[in-house]
Formats: structure tokens, sequence, C-alpha cells
């Protein structure tokens, strides 16, 4: 089946901006950098807890892009999206962009063992049957499941970002590590960027207990400053516990560095109570200013966002923004 | 599934209109109304009934109307109009937009008893599967017949040409009422747009006789002028026992207004030989002049459509026109 | 396109049973019903509110019945029968029938202003997209969302139950009502089949007050048992207003019947603070018992969805049941 | 996307025919051949022409055949047999086949001039999209119509019928000719059959006049008794002209073959004006008894048909049934 | 479902022409007649024959045109063609299309026995899943090709230059003749445009030895200069039986005039061994300047497809070009 | 939309086999397993390249598995297996797995630079419009590509096998190894089953030169036996270099262990010039009697395909099989 194309949203047609509940901040920010303002519509929540949206004004054969991260509540953001879609189609949009800097259910995208779901297709499969044309989100979980979409898309990174940070820092003697095997690949890329070398926290169930893990450390940190790189943090569980194992080994200083700062409780108070140099993230999911800790710096992806979508909109490469 | 949009037909690609058998003197109308000559084409039926049509000129990359309502011989014209599109598809057309001003089989909406078809649903699917972009169409039987396309349309509502055509006349003692309790609601909106209380004409299965039926009239109608509402009249049998009833109840002049023409026979002689003050209707079906009643006023739906198809072409608000 | 088909669930393959979150006792009743125990599975809710399950047993090749009631929290709970779905899916279920028993998102079903969705094709889609062979559902908002799936499905009703306990009642001087004139036909066919007058509550905005509405009463309920009528009930606030009109208009005991009870707060507050006989309702949604009123009674459509579950699954006819 | 199959009809399910309008006496003969009774069912035509059907009795599960030939009136046919099987699977049959012995517009299979349709292909998919799961045919216009379609069928041919017939009149100086070049193939596997030479009558345009045309014989048929060979004849125009032809060439006696006897006005009178011996064909569509020409033989493809739903039921090979 | 328009080409996006590795030189001839480069790109085989690309430069939104004959390795050519339009799909050109002027497997059109494939259906699934957009190709085996599709296309034919080639040459005692009966239609086409009289070699099994077969010659060949047209020359076995068959009936000089030159081993011995005086092709498939027989004329269909490729990329009519 | 289910397989309808030319061997073996006969059919290769299928018999509702691993001549024996699933299909099979045990283009599953395909999805959406309706294979380069399939299949591992095998060896003083950080994770459970510790080869771009690479051990291999673990081995250029590196570093015997055996040249002699131990692989690729080397472990997977055939068919739990 062919797929909807770009082709018309060139020179004709205008960019506009919605805001999901999911991101406000993040879809504000985007409007100031495009100076493209956000449409206006209604958003209603029933007493049964059903959505119901009314677009202000026409968006008839315009290029249209809604801003709806995957954050908490997650399955009402997600169904607001779709209906969102639903709407914007109905109403002859000339194309829709679902633009969600993170997608939630992308860690199940396999079946890693038999009778389980793969739910990261089905939201796929769920964007695609809303009538949405493209999409474009950050970091996905794994690079796979861009192939679980048969429309285009464009699958950004944090990693730029991310790393010239770190880059700028030029820590003399460090070490990029990770403490998930699964993001051994992406941490070599970091490490390979920075020039440093590479170690690996792992964890295994320790006898018959389910809880009883034994960690060790594959490779040097003793001495060494620590960039612990992930793509997505969620209660600090995990992270924290691969930051002792690093000091227990020696180490010196240790960074966080993940892109999608989930960070439900305990997550704040895990961190703030664990060793950590400095967390540096993105806003691809909203945190409360109440919430930021002094040692967290946060860059935003609102630039990189920004200029995709005027990219998309013109006609102009994406690979191009990092010399690829 | 993402579906075709109309960017492509903004400021570029020109309105084709092409007039299907089922409505030529209402495309005549829409083509006169937007200075757009309609487009020639051959049209043979051979004799074995099997349609063949071959445009006379190219519409590669053209927004393309073709203005076709499933008026009788109702299966030749459904016929002829997915031929119709099958062959601009495969001619390459920009964007394809079947106007139907009415839909036949929209009765055939639900399965409100077991074991039948819902044929409304059967035919949007076959308009889908031509290749169709767009549709228009003119009050749907029931709203949510919308619902069974998953392509964009813009269905449309002769409701605010009937409603004000009743406010100028401005019935002093005037009631709205209907046969038809599905149509209860739409009534309610006729009434409240009027400032007129509502009745209702209720009919029901009488004994054990299939045929035998008691009627009721619910509500006030004595000494009243009624405006007599529905969507569309076939046979003129319902109507016109309704308007005995509400005589029988003291009714003063009795108004009937109504979207679609059908007035299959005996439906001209059966309005003829009952006392009713006016008839209101529109074009959305043809009606040859010489059936025309002399109390009938037949209100052209060819501005309507011309505008809508302009705005489709332009990308502009359709909502707008009704300032909604 | 073909769809799945029941044909292989003839005799061989077993009815497998899975309860969701929605309405676990419903699926505890029909498990009874229908002697065949609940499935058992594991269901996680991470802290960052995406769900996971795993069956405990290989369902290969079974009839699979998944009981799941969009009722509250409602996205959570879609999603949960969706992944569920998905789950059951590529464990190669021999068939898969989503049962739920109330459809959230049903009065989304139609355009009745511009730029608005129609969510409850959305939620077809969805449902079909996940892989759903079948599906059953009581008392759909309106019938024509039948026709919103191309997937076959029983749409069953509670009507024979709430009508036939009226008739046992034997209220001599009753009229039915209903305070929507969209559910205006229905209720005129429970007032045919307990042989009862029908009136109407209707409402009306008055003036330029958004909040402003007056209401009048079509037809006779003066000294009469009025049994109102609707589909669900959610806040309480229509209804009780419609008992305060029906008793301005002289009626004698009121009673409320309807097939959801969604009665969120503050329903139980309002239907308590007024003069009403009594509310007759279906289990279709879970109602805890401490919010069970004293003048509440709530039939179980158990035996209903377990009969047909029995005979989608033996090929039997369904129809039947109800002499049709 | 997968296909619906067969194996549901292995040994469970019962066969249920069902006649359609468009040849209720091949029905008829069918389920003698088969013993198998005709299934009731009610079906209405409206005064607005539109179709209504409603099954006696459930089919849930059952291995459901459909015989509707796409006769005269061609239109209605089609939609009674697509409205027809909407309804089955809404009322969950275990499969639907669609037998359809002669399908309508299988000559508008290409586009032999630019902006036509291939209205052949739209047939297809309306068939499909009504949710067919296999379909059964004789003689399609061009073999390839077969890939039109996705969901599997059996098209089956009357070349074996027919020969054979002629096979027994043992014709000593006997040649087989066609009218028309596209039939050049199929005619020579006829001859071949026969043992017979082969002869072809060429019709040009002659100079400026569309309608002037020049015949030519290739190949010898000077004092032999021709058999003139088709797929269809409709009007007997083409044909006649062709016997002509040949006469004037010193043939000796004319027969004519040809699977579906369309024959509308002025077939019969065309036939009966023109020496020919004898008319073979067959009863893929109906022939009123009035109408039979003494020198017309009617092949009865009822067992053909009953022989392949029997096997196809059972899963057994239809290729067999021809060794090969 | 709606398919993709060409509407998006109209005077914004360019063309974008992709030289495949089936017909580089056919390719670098459309590059030269547009006057629009190829674009460069890196096609990498992996020791495992996994075939990789990369565009050097995004497409995004433009109008491109694949050129890729389903030349020999064919396998490998097609996979090529199908990776390349996933590529160009998920870079989101604007518009995609598939220009193969040979399409392999297209004998493969129809079950002529059970228990065989449609290859060429499969083979227009293949190109529509990979997200083709519309394809372009010349003399497909059999017109009916075409709908196997159901994306827009233009089939065209090599037919006006051949005819016109031999139009020139003004054979005064010339003859048509075919090899194929499938191709006698196009052979009286051919014939009828040179007004020239038609013949026919037909070959029939002999016996029971299925090698052993007996040829005769229908029509009147003696002392004429016969054009042997056909679509295809593959081992060119049974082109140069007719040759010597043709001789037999004491033709005078024997002409071939055929679309695709695929000759493979032994076609190019085979030819220069029988007498033939000239062969007529096309450059649809690449022949290598060392097999280019002397008395082979290579008609070049680069000006046909380059003129069609702007037509379509510009919105103006194909079928004028010939003036139909 | 709804996909084709297993329920038909349970007990009605035989297994049926088919051996494609991918993996003769294999098939055989699995048919031994089974005791269930390969089926025969004719395959042809014409001269165009173009392959050609014919059933000996019908399959008619038979459930039919397919067993081609996509091994060299890659491209021609992934469209044998497709047209071969194609001719199943229009022939009625009751339900179709395609078991390829080797998946091609497997590592084409993301896009980690702009501008290039998914190949691998673009073979899963091949393969289900070709009308497949489950799929076994092992060990998929990435466990995300099943959700490239919206048919069920069944996605087995070697993992088992492989390091049972090693358990029984018990080494020592072992260490497992990766030289792929992408198969990080699963080198993991390797070492967990083993109760080994973990290392890593990390290979690096070292300077400007594109071939320049740095190597480094990560983690402690000096005087250990190391078991490097991969999924498969291509020309056996990286797992060789991998051994150095490893030697270099102290380490005692290197074992090699992987499923997929595609070793192109020049693998053999690559493998045989290194100081290799033991390499243990599987036969889900074809590997020549005359190319194992002496050092080389063969196990077979044809009990494991052969076992989940089986249950497939029964509709028993394959996750079972390894108590799962």
């Amino acid at each position: 089946m062919a797929k909807a194309k770009t082709g018309q949203a060139f020179g004709h047609g205008d960019i506009k901006l919605f805001a999901g509940s999911g991101s406000p901040d993040l879809a504000r920010e985007i409007s100031d950098y495009l100076n493209v303002p956000l449409e206006d519509y209604e958003l209603v929540e029933f007493p049964n807890e059903n959505l119901f949206v009314k677009l202000k004004k026409s968006i008839r054969g315009q290029d249209v892009y809604l801003i709806q991260s995957m954050a908490s509540p997650v399955h009402r953001n997600i169904m607001e999206m779709l209906l969102m879609i639903d709407c914007l189609n109905r109403d002859s949009a000339g194309r829709i962009t679902a633009v969600f800097p993170y997608m939630a259910y992308a860690r199940s995208d396999k079946k890693d063992q038999p009778r389980v779901p793969i739910t990261a297709r089905l939201i796929a499969d769920m964007i695609e049957v809303a009538g949405t044309d493209r999409y474009m989100t950050i970091d996905l979980h794994a690079g796979q499941i861009q192939g679980f979409f048969s429309i285009p898309g464009d699958v950004l990174t944090a990693f730029h970002m991310l790393s010239d940070y770190f880059l700028e820092k030029d820590l003399k003697n460090g070490v990029v590590a990770t403490a998930d095997l699964g993001f051994a690949k992406k941490g070599r890329n970091f490490a390979a960027k920075l020039g440093l070398p590479l170690a690996f926290v792992e964890k295994r169930r320790k006898g018959d207990h389910p809880r009883a893990k034994a960690h060790s450390v594959i490779g040097d940190v003793s001495g060494k400053d620590v960039i612990l790189v992930d793509d997505e943090v969620l209660t600090g569980g995990s992270v924290c516990e691969a930051v002792d194992i690093l000091k227990d080994h020696g180490a010196n200083d240790v960074y966080l560095s993940f892109t999608h700062a989930l960070l439900v409780p305990p997550a704040f108070e895990e961190i703030r109570a664990h060793p950590i140099k400095e967390i540096v993230t993105t806003n691809t999911l909203p945190i409360s200013p109440e919430n930021k800790l002094d040692n967290m710096t946060i860059l935003s992806v609102a630039p990189l966002l920004g200029e995709v979508i005027l990219r998309a909109h013109e006609g102009r490469s994406v690979g191009e923004l990092f010399n690829e």
C-alpha cells in the first residue's frame, strides 16, 4: 500500500502547531523556536473520563504537527493523541505529524518470553490506524521500533546534545559505563565520541531468591570519573545500585546521562541520596521545577524538534543537521 | 493507515467537475455557481447493461469532483459512480471527491434485528475501495454513517435552508411535528430554531394483524399550524397518514419539510390527495418538472455544494459557512 | 478483505475465559454460569503506568473470550484489553472474542458539529487492529456503531430483561418517558411492549446564558406512574432534572430504568436526594456494594453473556434466544 | 495479509446453500445434485429500489455457498450478492463462498486505451471488501482476472463439457473457428482436443467510416463443417456476421459453441435468421424456455458446480476432477 | 482505500532520477533526454548477498523515479528495486514511481492449470507493499496485469515505434504473422496499421511424446515478406522454429519484431543460424554491444519513458502523446 | 484486521510438509522426526531465471508447512518461498506456515543512519502479503523483528542447545565473550546459564583511515577458556580478529558458538587459519560435508522444529518445551 507523502507541504499550506496535554511547556518552546503560534482548541474531560476535543479553527489542507509526549497519565495521553489525530483527519488536514518526544511502551518491543504481547507494535498500529501521516520521536528504546511503523518518521536522538555537553566538560580521566547490557552498543558510541574507554555494570540473579542479585563491573573504573549512560531512568533503582557498585570499585565522580527523565517516585529521593556528581538529561518528558535537583542539567530538545519540523515542512534534509 | 489528504489542492491543480447520470441538472447548477465547466466524457451502456466510460481529456493531477446523486436507477448509478472513480484514479487524478447529495441504503445502517446486513457500511466500503479520497453528501439518515467512512468527508445539511424558509414565514401559532421518533432529536432542533413547541405522531402495531396500526399524537396540535419534518419522503404513505391524524387532532395548516424527495409512486398522488398546505424540499434528487406539484417549493442545494467544493479546493473552513 | 470466521470453534478447541480488570465480578458470574474456570495470568503495572501481561498457560488454538467492560479507569482498561488481545493473538489463539458489556466513547459517534472526532469509530478500529476476531457488547449508545466494526459481533440488549421486570410490576396507570429525544424510538419500543403511552421531557436552551434551560413535558404524565428510560446514567443530573419536571407536571411514582450504571459522583447523592421510587439497572459496569442504594435493583447480564458465549462457541443461533 | 482458509469446513459445519435472484433454476439443480436444501430467506425490494434481506435461520459457523449469477438486471444482482455476503458475514458464517457462474464486467479487464477503468478489478475488490472468503465462477473472459482476486477461488471451465459434446458428434470434415482473435488460443485448445484444424474470421475497420468493416477468413473452411467457438454471445451480431462470412467462403454446416448465453435482443431473432446448424451453450445464465430455439442445446453446469462445492467442503482436490 | 495521488508533483518538488542496476544505460539515456542528472547513492552487496543502499542526499518531498528493468539477475534486481523503494519511502519522498520497462514473471499471470501460483500478481503486491505510489512499464505480457495493481500506472507500448519502423520500410508484399496464438489480437493490430494481411504459425503436440510437435501455417505466406511479431524473445527456440516453417511454406524475407529482448543463450546462436532478414527490438532490457547481431536494429525507449516521466511530473496527458 | 488462526488445525486436516530449495537436508530430517513424508512438487527454473511451481497433489484444507531457509542464492530462495506460498494459498490450503530457520536481511532492522531502508520489515511485509498465516524461525538477529510481523509466529532459539552443549563440557576456568556489543545482553544470558564471567572485545575506528581499527578487551580473559558467542558468522573476519585479540590478552582455549553458519568465503580458510579449539553451530543453513571442518560440531535444529510443528498442529504449548 502506498503511504502518504510529504510533497504537499512544499511551500504551500502552513505549519500548524498543536500542544497536547502531555508536554505543554515543550510545545511552547517549539512554538517560540519556530515563531509559529500554538493553535487553540477545546479539550473536555467528561465525568466518565471520556475526552472530547473541538478545534477552534479549521485546519483544512494545513501541515499539522501535534506535540504530545506520552507522559503521565500515560493511557489518557495516548488516547488524547489518537482522538486528536482522528479529529484532524476528519477535518481534512493536509498532513498530520504526531510528535511524541517520548514513546511509552517502547520497552515492550519483543517476546523475550512466551505468551506476552509486543505492545510497542500495537502502539504503532494504533497511531497508524488513527490516520497519522508521519511521526517524530526521540531515542526509541530500540532502533528497530522504527520498523514497527509503515509510515515514514523522523526518529531523532539526543545523543549529539548529551555527548557534546560532556565533550565540553573534557573529563581527563573518564570512562563511559552502562548498567544495562542492552545499551552496550550505544554506550560504546558515546565512549567513542568522547575518546574514553568503556565499562559495564553487570547484574545477575543470585541463587533462588528472585530479588537477590550479584553485581560485577566489567572493565576498569578505579580512580576514574564515570559517565553512566542510559536511554531512560524510571525509579532510579537500577542506576543508583550501579552508582554504589561503581563507587565500591573505586570510581571517582559519577555522572548520569540519559534522554528520558521518567523519574517516578522514589526516583528523586533515590538520586538525591546517592553520590552523583551531575545528572544530565532532557525535557522529552516534563519535569516540574520543584522536583528539579540542584545537580540536574536539563537540555532542551525544543530547538532540535523545531528545526526538524521546519525541515520536514520545507522538504529539506534532516540527516544533514548532523552531518550524516 | 494514513489517508489521502487535501493539501495537494492548494492553489495548484484545477477543479474538474464531472456530472454523473444521477443528478445532471444539479451538476449543471453547481457548474454555473462555480463558473467551472462540466468535463466531457463518453458513457456507454452495452446491451448487457454493463457500463463503460472514457474521459475525453486527461485529468492527471487535477482536483476532481464527481457529482452523482444515488438516484433511480439506484444500483446502476452507484455502479456508474464507482467505475467512474476507478477510471479517474487509474488516470492519476490528483484528488477525487465523490459528491452524492443523497446516499442510498442509508436506512440500512444498523442491525435492529438479527441476520440482516448493514448495507450503508458496505456502500461506504465500496466507495473507499474504488479509490475515493473524499466525499460530500447532505443529510445522512443517521449522523453515525459518517463513522462508516475512514476517508474524510463533508457531511452537509439542508437544515439551515429549510428552517430559514420557515423562519421567514413566521408562523405565529406553529408547532413542529415528526412522524418518525428516530427523527425526534432533529425535529427538536428545527423547533428550537423556530422557537416553536414540539409534537409527535406515534404509530403502533395493533393486535396481531401486521398491517393494523394505531396512531396517537403526543403533544398539542389543536388549532395550530404544523410543520411536519423528516429527512426523506418515499411513497408518501407514512407522512400522509400523519397528516390525517394531525387533522383529526384539530391541526390547522400542515406543512411538510424534508431534504430528500424520493417521491416514488404513488407519492405524488398521495400528497395531492391530502390537505397539505405546502411541501418544502430540495433538489438533492431530481424531480421532473411535470411532477412538481403546485404547492411544492424546491430549494436548490447547488449554492451550498458549490461553495463547499470551492472551500475544499482552497483549503478554507466549511464549518465557518454556518458560523460553527 | 475476508474476515476471521467462527467455524474453527465447532466442537473442537475449548472455551477459555479471561477476566480483565474492568469487570472482575461479572466475569466470575459468567464463569459460574458456564462452569468454565477463569484463566490465570500475570498482570503488572510498572511504576511508569505501563501494563504488562503474561499468560500462565498457552491458549494456542483455543476459543478465547476476554471479558473486560470499559469501566473506570477507562483509558487504562481499554489499553489493557488491547494489549491482552495482542498477547492472545501472538500466542496463536484459535479465535479471540472481546466481550465489553459497556463500550466507552460510544456517545462520540458522529460529527454533530464541525472539527470534532468520531472516537467510537477510532475505538472500533483499535479493537480490530489489535487482532480481535469477534466482539460482544450490550446496548450500544447507537445501533449504528455496529457498522463501525467490520468484524462480526453480537450486539446484545438488556431491553428484554428490563422490560420484563416492569411487565411483572404491571403498573396499571403507567407511562413511559424519556429525557433524551435521541432515545425516543427505543422509549417507544419499551412503551409498546408494556402497552403504555409515551411522553417526553424536552430541554431547551433559554436566552443567551449557556446554562439557562427551559424544560417542558410533551404528552400526559399527570397522575401517572412514570418509567423514565435511558441507555446510561452518568452524574444523574439530567435524569434528576427530568424527575423534578415530571413531578411538577403531576407524575405519581417515578421509576428509572437504564442499562449502564456509570453513576459517577455526585450521581448517588443526586439520586438519593430525589423522589425516585425505584432504579432498575444492570451490572454491565461494576457497582460497589457500599454504593448500592436501597431502592436500586441490579439485574445481572451474566446469564445473557454466558448463554451467548456458549452459542457462539457451538455455532448456534443467538437471535433465537429472543425469538427473533 | 493472511486470508481466510478452508480448513474449518473439514467434516464440521454443514453446507448451506442460498439461491440469489440471478440464477434460481441453476441453484435448484445444484441443490438437487447435492441433496442439500436451499435455505430460506426474506428478500424485499423497497419502493426506492433498495434491497433488504433477512435470513430465516442463523448460519453461524456454517459453510455457506451463495449461488448468484450476475445475470440481468446486472447491477441489482451484483448489489444483492454483496449485501447478502455482508449479511452472512455479520451473522458469523463459518465460511462464505460466492458462486457466480457468470461474472459481469469481465470484458472490462484492461486499459487498451487511456482514461478508462478496469471494472473487473473493481468488481473483484467489491466482492472481497464485502467479506467473501472464496469464490467460484466459470470461464472468466480472461484467465488473468483470477489474479484480480487475492482470496482463493475455483475458476472452472465448461470447455470439457462443450468439447466432449462435439467429440461425440465426431465431425469428419470439421474445422474450429473463432471470430475474436482474443479467443484464438482457447480456440486452438478446442481444435486440438477434437483433432481438427483451425481458422479465423478477421474483422477490420474499412476506411474512415466507423461502421464500415471488412472481413476475411484466415485458414481453410471451404466445404467444411465449422464449429465457431467463443466464451459468450451477447446480441449475436458479431457471430452472425461471422456465419455469413464463413458461408461465403464455402463452409458447410456451422455450429456455435459458447459458455455464457447472454443473448439479449435481438440475439434470438439474429440467430434464428442465420443458417446455424446447432447452438451449444450452458446455463451459467438463465434462458427462459420460451426463448429456447429448436436448434439450441443447453448443457447444465449444475453437476460441475455441485461436485466442486462438495469437494471444496470436504477439502478434496478439484483439479483431479479433470485429471489435472 | 484511497491511493496516493500525483497532485503533489505539480510545479513543486523536482524530478529525481535513480538508476537501478538492471538498466543503467537506459537510465542514462533518460537522464540525457530530460537533462536531469542521475542521483548518486551507495549500493553494497555484502558477502551474504544481502543488498544495502544509502542515498547520498535527502530526497524529502521530491518526485522520485527509480529506473530499474527486471533484467538478469532477476531476483536480485527485483529485491534491489523493492528495498530502494522502502529506502525512498522512509526518507519521505514526495512521490515514488517505479519505472520497470520490462516486468519479470509477467507470463505467470493466470492459473491455466490447477495448483500453480499467479506470480505476476504477487510481484504487483510486493511493489505496492514496499510503498510505491505509481509505476511505469512497457508492453506487459497481458494487458490485464495492469489490473493486478491498485496503484495507478502508465503502461506504455513500443507498438508505435516498431510499427512505424516497418511502415517506413513499406513492404509491398508483406504479411504479419505470430507464432503464439495468445498474441493473435496484438498481431492483428500490427497488421491493420501496416495494411497487411495476417497469418499464424500453429504448434500442436503430436502423439504421446511430450516434445513431438506438429506445426502448421494458417493463412497465406507463400512468396511474401513476413513480419513475425511477438512481445518477447527468450531462447529464440520457438521463433526460429516458426521461421523454418514459414520458409517451408514459401515465405520470402522473414523479419522479427518484438519489444523485450531477453535473448538468453542460445538465443544469439539460434538467431544467427536462421535465415532472418532483420530483427527489430528495443532496449527495455540491456543488450551488450558484443552480442548485438549485424541484422539487429535496437530502437530506444528512452525518449518515450523520458517524455512520459515529464508529463507525469507536470500533470499533463500521456495518452495525448499517441493521439489517444 | 483479524488474522487467520490456528483453530482449524485441531485434529482435522493433516500436516503437509514441503521442502524448499534452501534447506532440503534439514527438511528431510524434520520429515523423519515427524514421520510425515515431504510432498512432491514440480519446480522449474526457466532460462529467464523465472521460477515456476506446480503441486503434484491438492493440499486443499490441509495444515501446510513450507521449510525454506533463506540460504544462498538468497534472493532466488526468498522468491521461491513467496511464490510457493501464493501457490498454496490459491490452492486453498487450510493454513500455511512459512518455516525459515534463518531469516536473511535481519541485520537491516533499523535506520542507524539516515536514508537507508529497513529491509527486514520489507521482508516481513512480503511474507504477509503473499498470504502466509504463520511463520517459524530461529534466533532472529534482534528479537524486535518479531514485531515487524502482524501474523503470529514461533520465534525459536538455539540458545538451549548451544548452552547445554557447553554445560556438558564443564569448562572450569571459562569466560563468555562477545565481539559485537549488540550481542552483549544475549552473551550475558549465555554466561549466566553457564555460571561464567563475561568479557567483551571492543573494536573502534582509529584515526581517519576507514579501515584502521583499534581493539581492546573489556573484562578479564587471561588464562581462561573463552567461549566467543554470536548469532551468526559470515566471512569469519570479525570473529577471527577477536580470536587474535583474545589470544593476545592471554586467553587459553577459544571456542566459537553461534546459530547461523553463513560461512561464505573466505570463512573456512580464515577459521582454519586461527587457533580455535572448537566451533559449535547448527544446521539452520546448509553446510556441505566437504566444507565441514574437523573441529566443527553441528547441532541439528530438526528435532526442535519438528516438535514445534507438531505442537502448533495440535494446539499445544511451545513455551512449555523450554519450561517457560
